[in-house]
């Protein structure tokens, strides 16, 4: 039998969820994996901090550094978090070539180019299974469960704060910052929300996805983020009248370039993170509460759908147990590593400018209730060359000003942006106006 | 570049669709796994037969033994299916050390044990993601991204004929022979509809994914399997109202050893394939027509669902390219068998029989509408110790006998079994009495 060392770097609710998942199922990874993983060090940054999990004290330490240049350590977990010691962490274990299994989107994101080449330089694997929607092994199957597919779209419900909160405004009828006050109450949201429900964590996850799917790298400034603060109640109630959800959606779209909406060359992508009015008859619209889930069409399997918890100690250990499998598979190999992090597939990837993107859309308007109202905002569409595919005036507002809703036929976001300006100058229409993309998903 | 040259046996709907694949998406497989994965024989039974696909003149014969013992073939594809050709073909390889990729899981399931013995005696790999729910790399998620995991559950759609009869009678109204007749007329069910409609088919795949999950062989007589010739249209109308749809639902279940409602003993374990209620409300049932789903319950990670197509040329084919890839990254890195193709776990595995499942349960009978009828049944179920959870007389019926549906608390299914036979011979009850399982999945 043989025996392989873990160093696990971080103490917080993921470094207690995979050292009580590893504890707990040892004798089936033995089984299955023919491998006996143990943990050899568990680094913390505070000794007496109150955990769930009550650390082996012969294993507890502070010095990362020491822990890593153990010659007994085989495998590092790099489980702390952020982008800055856990870069050096992360370095640091490659450089020795040993391999690093790690939960941090956020530093793959922003440095994963220079890692994954240092990574190959060293002949040492980097693993990051959990930095994506944890509960679902979305990496292994894109990498490995759909090698032989081309990867038409790619759509993600990928943070689970801002799902919880879109579902409970559905449910409940409240507004954005009462629903997340509460979920902030109740432990669903961070004290400091924006990385969640202004999309940047979506964000990076969705550069991860592209880039690997799409054989180049794509980093988060080419990906266009919007967040859900800015969607409101009646949204949510209009869309569903009109029977829709919103949901904060992640797109990864392949352009074709035979009977496409766009002409668009070879390895052009769009790739955004933003609301968006889904059907409430498409299977992503049954992801409620934390659940992330990824919806794939590829060019030979088809569509398939991926769903499970996207956080959450469990779900993150869940993932890091299988990258320390993984990884514990290529070191007895003969060090080998099977399946490289990153691999480059074109040198011509490019993602399209939002601008550019040609979109189904939802307009909401406030506008006044008075005759040539219509006339003038249909007229500013037509002189743009929009199509409109309905209008509804819901019942039951009364007053000065009532809500008008455009259903917009495929439309480029900037003659969209244009028109939505032109219209919210006419005196006729009172803030606010509003634009959210509408998925149909073919 | 290294080369690896692949021999397809088979020339039927799989063998096409790998065909065209392959070729088709070369190039990205050679960026994605480093190798240039070439076909040099496809073998047929039938030169002359019209195919969807023009396979290369110079790669057809008929003779599979020279192409498998052809010392170029690398890797082999068998895809044709049956278990008596099909298991020669499969032994003959693994006797010469040759990697086999194969579909079939009706080989798997009754010769599974024997093949893997076979494949570890010649260092050999056996590959066969495409056997269960194609468009769904659901083998490798339970053996690797799962791998941390003590798998409480796994229910599973995972026949798309069965799914598309039963969505179409919802959707229409139609009874099962008739929709059966018009699914043969369209191709989206075989003539001979045996294997689908009976459950033989979602029995040996079940067979496969309880074995993996759990470490020890589940053969296909120890799955109690009913398949959805008996659902009638009154019981989908009755169910829906209700608040369930019907789904034929294969389950695997481990029996907890703490608070269960079953006194079992470790690795005991439920297995079955028949017509179950499931609320419309859970992901399951939101699985229509042709598509496969599989949810899982992981002690770690929580619940995830995978979803996709279960059978056709593409989502085979897709399976298939990922097991080639698998299979040539395992003879590169110096023919190692990463993962075996099974891993026994415990020498203690057991399925419990049938008749000891407790469940929920949809009992329907056809009674007298005169006094005293209710009194009749209720006192057979109250003698059998059977707990009645909600009485339902639908309202639209009229004459001397009416429908009555009764919701069954968990009985054990021996007891209902015996219920129902006494329930049927009181002189108030009409055939035909009937009761089918209700899964709420807590």
């Amino acid at each position: 039998m043989r025996r392989l060392n873990v160093a696990i770097i971080g103490g917080g609710t993921v470094g207690c969820g995979v050292y009580q998942a590893l504890r707990r199922n040892s004798g089936l990874l033995v089984a299955r994996t023919g491998t006996h993983l143990q943990i050899n060090h568990v680094v913390v940054r505070n000794r007496r901090k109150q955990r769930p999990v009550r650390f082996s004290e012969r294993l507890v330490s502070t010095d990362w550094k020491a822990a890593i240049r153990d010659p007994k350590t085989d495998i590092v977990g790099e489980l702390i978090g952020g982008t800055t010691t856990a870069k050096t962490i992360v370095e640091t274990a490659l450089k020795l070539g040993k391999p690093v299994v790690t939960a941090n989107k956020a530093l793959l994101s922003e440095h994963g180019e220079s890692l994954f080449a240092l990574a190959a330089e060293n002949g040492a694997g980097l693993y990051y299974e959990a930095s994506v929607a944890g509960g679902i092994p979305i990496i292994k199957v894109l990498r490995e469960g759909l090698v032989g597919n081309r990867l038409n779209y790619i759509y993600g419900i990928l943070n689970g704060t801002c799902n919880y909160i879109l579902t409970r405004m559905e449910a409940e009828g409240g507004d954005f910052a009462d629903v997340l006050a509460d979920a902030q109450k109740k432990g669903y949201a961070e004290a400091k929300a924006s990385l969640d429900v202004d999309g940047l964590d979506a964000m990076h996850k969705t550069g991860l996805l592209a880039s690997l799917a799409h054989g180049f790298w794509v980093s988060p400034d080419q990906i266009h983020v919007d967040g859900i603060r800015q969607i409101s109640q009646m949204d949510i109630e209009f869309a569903g009248k009109l029977g829709y959800k919103i949901k904060l959606l992640a797109s990864i779209c392949r352009l074709s370039t035979t009977g496409s909406r766009h002409s668009a060359k070879e390895h052009q992508i769009q790739v955004s993170v933003c609301p968006t009015l889904i059907p409430q008859s498409h299977i992503l619209a049954s992801v409620s509460g934390v659940f992330n889930a990824i919806y794939i069409n590829g060019d030979v399997v088809g569509e398939t759908l991926y769903y499970g918890h996207g956080a959450g100690h469990g779900a993150t250990a869940s993932a890091v147990l299988s990258d320390i499998a993984d990884a514990a598979l290529d070191h007895i190999n003969h060090q080998t590593v099977r399946v490289r992090p990153f691999t480059r597939h074109t040198s011509e990837g490019q993602v399209i400018p939002w601008e550019d993107i040609i979109s189904e859309y939802y307009m909401r308007l406030t506008v006044a209730d008075k005759p040539g109202t219509m006339a003038k905002i249909t007229k500013v569409l037509a002189e743009s060359g929009i199509g409109i595919s309905s209008i509804v005036q819901p019942e039951g507002h009364k007053g000065a000003s009532v809500p008008l809703i455009l259903m917009i036929h495929d439309a480029a976001t900037s003659a969209m942006q244009k028109a939505l300006n032109q219209i919210s100058r006419l005196n006729v229409v009172k803030s606010p106006s509003k634009m959210i993309r509408v998925e149909h998903f073919h």
